[in-house]
């Protein structure tokens, strides 16, 4: 800082491309999704009870298509970034999400938070996510049940893999307990 | 893109149009909403219980003025903007919204999410909102007092429509059961 | 409004500022907080059931890193800005907040939304927060244990201080009740 003309259209960029990240995992919307990593991307996400980590495009989709699926409805929410253009091509992000997912299959109900740090790539003219790192701050777990709500939109019951549909991404998230 | 400095400053114009909208329907601000809209608005909302559509910045305001009435405690928050330059006084944005709505007078919590896709024109030099549309993807319906909460700080008591103030808007809003 | 490359740049810078307020007080990053504040901030914030006024960044830093506490989990939201450059080293924001604070050593759980109108002063060619002003939109307050939820991830359990580390804030934070 303080920043180019250039670093502003890039940052702006890098922000659409990280929301339109976040619009379509809670929308199912895979072929938002499949423009949005660059080949080799490298995943970790460190939940309270989960941890997600992959490497590759073909199973960051997968994983991404299983795990919000037909039983599930999501809320993730990413704002407060901090971009940082560290080159040419190369940039780096540090993200606040907010989360609300209901698995209605299991009855579970998290709600958390967790701060991101990202690197993003440019490949022929188009910011990518190169790699993507969160840590929690708070999880909370409920019972979707004990809430006393009654989901009366749920977008990814439509649009989310059918229990038929799913495939196996057991090695790709490891779940505690 | 990428962006020129004069679509970032739009951009920018845009993003401020549209958080003034949510700070001016949460706070009941009708000075602050009554030069955002284009004379011809158009209104579309598909909630999981209602459907608005309307037309025109007088049925808008009348609206927003008898939604966030005296009774209600309310949060809509729009995020991850994903705002584009399609002419030199046009646009189209993509919001995220989160909000919370709380009806005291029919103990009704509502949480949810939506997809907006907004049109904005420019006129005399001020970006305003020319259409507005959102679909939701989830929505949670509760008895507010079901949830154990108590409202400490309600906004709308002070500055919203009390019932002697409130117009007949049920040609605006269809609800189902 | 509209903007020119410095105004943009500027705003930029300030919105980054204000984002890692945010994320320094719900991960309790001291170091982080240390060079956001002016040396004379002023501090206003009117909650439901609290009145925080303070002077002085010894002051500010002294109070988050008691109110950030080991027994809190805190989730600090601030979007939607409406940031205008006032000079050349002056600006104004206006900001959204939407907030939940889980003290578990009162067994308290509450949820609010404001609205932030703050100044920012220029030193050295950095952007710092000059002074910020809350009042409260909503406020809805629980008993924690009554939400059935359990808390899984507690980043401040770590990073926040310790009973014994704690010193006295009551002269910069009033209670009701």
């Amino acid at each position: 800082m303080p920043f180019t003309l250039q670093h502003l259209s890039d940052i702006e960029e890098i922000k659409v491309l990280k929301h339109r990240y976040f619009r379509g995992i809670d929308t199912g919307d895979q072929a938002l999704l499949a423009d949005i990593f660059v080949e080799n991307v490298a995943c970790t996400y460190n939940g309270g009870t989960y941890k997600v980590s992959l490497k590759g495009r073909a199973a960051m989709l997968e994983f991404l298509a299983n795990s919000f699926h037909s039983g599930a409805a999501a809320m993730h929410i990413g704002i407060m970034p901090e971009v940082a253009i560290t080159g040419d091509n190369t940039a780096t992000g540090i993200w606040y999400l907010q989360d609300v997912f209901i698995d209605t299959e299991k009855d579970d109900h998290t709600f958390g938070t967790a701060i991101y740090t990202d690197t993003y790539r440019r490949e022929g003219g188009v910011w990518r996510i190169e790699s993507t790192y969160y840590d929690r701050v708070i999880e909370v777990l409920t019972k979707f049940s004990k809430t006393g709500g009654r989901l009366s939109v749920q977008r990814l019951a439509t649009t989310g893999r059918k229990p038929e549909e799913r495939t196996d991404i057991s090695h790709l998230i490891q779940w505690d307990e």
